[in-house]
């Protein structure tokens, strides 16, 4: 049986884990600061996972493991062994190899690539195992910690499709917690989808001046493009459209042989992104067919190709689903205005199963994710405030035997 | 004294210096081959100047050099130094850095980026000077051999437009031939006049879902190019356009703060050319204003600019002038049918400034310019032909002392 939070606050286990939490505040940006300074660029998780995995195994868990996709994953049996609560944080972060990731502390304020999105999960993941031990809680259901590789940019969600879709726990889910970035005001109940395209238009090329009226590929492309900003698209599903990148072509004075657009579509809808993703290839289709009437393919006529780069899921947990009324009462509880929200994370992937997720913070403050300049806050008492709602969010979910 | 072409052929020392082509010829090939192989990409002309430099200095021309533009320029005395006559051909390529420039033979058929545009050209002149030399011919006017830099695209005829304005010979140049492609049966008597646009659409940028509805420099891109694909051009003055290369955005999840597009205008009508180069204009701020007026430009506007690159004049031989007689007269000689051709070449500036000038043939076939697939057919009869019909052209200009 899950527990209700009023109830959790006042359990004496819970104040044991969280008394915990406190004495360990300074290990928990010890270990914040070590796994910063491990590299884990996009596709190249290999030495943080390593890292993480050797830290979890003394904190009770002698059978953490990576999985086949490189996912670090530790169980921590329940009592009932009824259902499956998955506690998860990134190992990748947006930044190449050769990035400078060493940590530079200012007071309570750390700065490096990375630090907040997601390396602070990591280390709450941390934290909350040995809180656990420490306050000697059994839950009810199982508990499946999950250091995961590939939710930012190319990478896809790699790490929690394999969860759901191959990995060894993917019919025993039931729930699942994505601890990710420091912020706890805004909880995300709702999987912005996306469909990404690197789209190609190909041609025979020629000379400018000579071969001019032979078909051109970046006519084409500006039909598609066009046509793109003139996409009817409904505000209610939050869905959205951009020609992002444009390349192409070798010289001023030559037809281009070949162009490309890269085209990000996504939306709150899974039928609204369908609908969008079946347009652009409809405005593909019709353009190329357009220049190829419009200009000479003595030489060879116009092609396309929508090399897709990017497909994430769109889905939803229900408001009234127990993962997000007792993440809210949480929050709430340690004093968080909270915000329901739209994103796309690693929640994206158990959204559109149906399994109930949510996307919650991982305490204290940060900035500037993506850039350089990333920095979170350590102050301790937002800090700690942050950890503990944490913690009694999901223990709301698996629930607390006596 | 020029020589009427006729008198050329039946003389002595023209046999000789035929008969040298005819021997040479696999020598030819040869250097085709290795000066086609040592890259020369658009303003990175110095590797294959310093070969073609070194190839001159023993075939007669120990005051070869380099002048300040980058072009080789050798020499060659006539008895009266009364005029002087430029034979060149163009060191640069369209392709860009890192082109795979090794050449692929099938039988008398040579593939390789650039190997027909223009590096035959400077095979050519290498084996004109030698046959000269092989046949003790002595000129009346002076003979100056430039091997150029920056005749395609962005070069923006640089080469040749820093001869005749800055370059030691400028007041002494009395005629002008370049030796431009395989193609026999076309002699460029006409200049077509280029106008060449970089141009650069702006915008706040912002993330492709967050930032949604902001105002995108890619559709105002689009549908300029896409009118520029619908534009109205007369084929009687060689009217024409092209969107050539196009760039800009830095990533999938951005709406691009900055595109471009490279267009090239063409016509050898100064009135044309000035109607489409108004006509793009009008299409660059149509598009921004459209483009505003759909998105929202709360974090700023769209803007463009158009950075012009390329501007070469229009301009003409006289049909009746001697270096356009003695060549169709050569090259009718030799069994081509010559037809009088417009282009937009080398010879664009000698002709803008009233120097008589002429772009003709290296020999040979060839096809596919300005694309990877480019080839050459050195079939000796066929290219040698070309060649000697070459050589008659120059010395019916440039007078054979007896």
């Amino acid at each position: 049986m899950p527990i209700a939070v009023p109830a959790l606050l006042a359990h004496p286990k819970f104040a044991a884990a969280a008394a915990y939490l406190e004495g360990a505040h300074d290990r928990l940006i010890e270990e914040i600061i070590q796994l910063t300074e491990i590299p884990a660029p996009p596709f190249k998780e290999e030495r943080r996972a390593a890292a993480f995995l050797e830290m979890m195994r003394p904190a009770g868990f002698a059978d953490a493991k990576l999985d086949a996709i490189g996912n670090v994953v530790a169980l921590r049996k329940g009592r009932s062994g009824g259902g499956m609560i998955v506690l998860s944080a990134h190992l990748d972060t947006v930044f190449p190899e050769g990035t400078d990731v060493s940590v530079r502390r200012e007071g309570t304020k750390l700065f490096a690539p990375g630090i907040g999105d997601d390396t602070r999960g990591l280390a709450a993941l941390l934290a909350f195992a040995r809180a656990l031990d420490a306050a000697a809680i059994e839950t009810e259901a199982d508990l499946l910690f999950v250091a995961d590789v590939g939710e930012e940019g190319r990478g896809d969600l790699r790490g929690i499709r394999h969860l759901f879709t191959e990995g060894e726990f993917r019919d025993r889910i039931t729930g699942f917690f994505t601890f990710d970035s420091p912020d706890m005001d805004e909880l995300v109940v709702t999987a912005v989808g996306s469909r990404r395209y690197h789209v190609v238009f190909r041609g025979p090329g020629g000379h400018s001046f000579s071969a001019f009226g032979t078909v051109n590929p970046a006519y084409a492309l500006a039909e598609t493009v066009l046509g793109l900003s003139r996409m009817s698209v409904s505000s209610e599903t939050r869905t959205t459209f951009s020609a992002s990148v444009l390349g192409g072509g070798t010289s001023i004075n030559a037809i281009p042989e070949e162009v490309f657009v890269d085209v990000d579509l996504r939306s709150i809808s899974p039928e609204d992104l369908a609908r969008i993703d079946t347009e652009l290839h409809r405005l593909v289709d019709t353009a190329v067919a357009n220049e190829n009437a419009r200009g000479s393919t003595e030489s060879g006529a116009i092609t396309a190709e929508a090399v897709l780069i990017g497909d994430r899921p769109a889905g939803a947990t229900p408001r009234d689903s127990l993962i997000v009324t007792a993440s809210a009462e949480a929050l709430a509880a340690f004093g968080f205005e909270v915000g329901f929200r739209a994103s796309s994370t690693d929640a994206n992937i158990p959204m559109s199963l149906g399994v109930p997720a949510v996307m919650i913070g991982t305490g204290g403050k940060g900035g500037r994710a993506h850039t350089l300049a990333e920095w979170i806050d350590v102050e301790p008492e937002t800090s700690l405030r942050g950890l503990k709602a944490g913690l009694a969010a999901f223990l709301g979910v698996v629930g607390l035997c006596d």
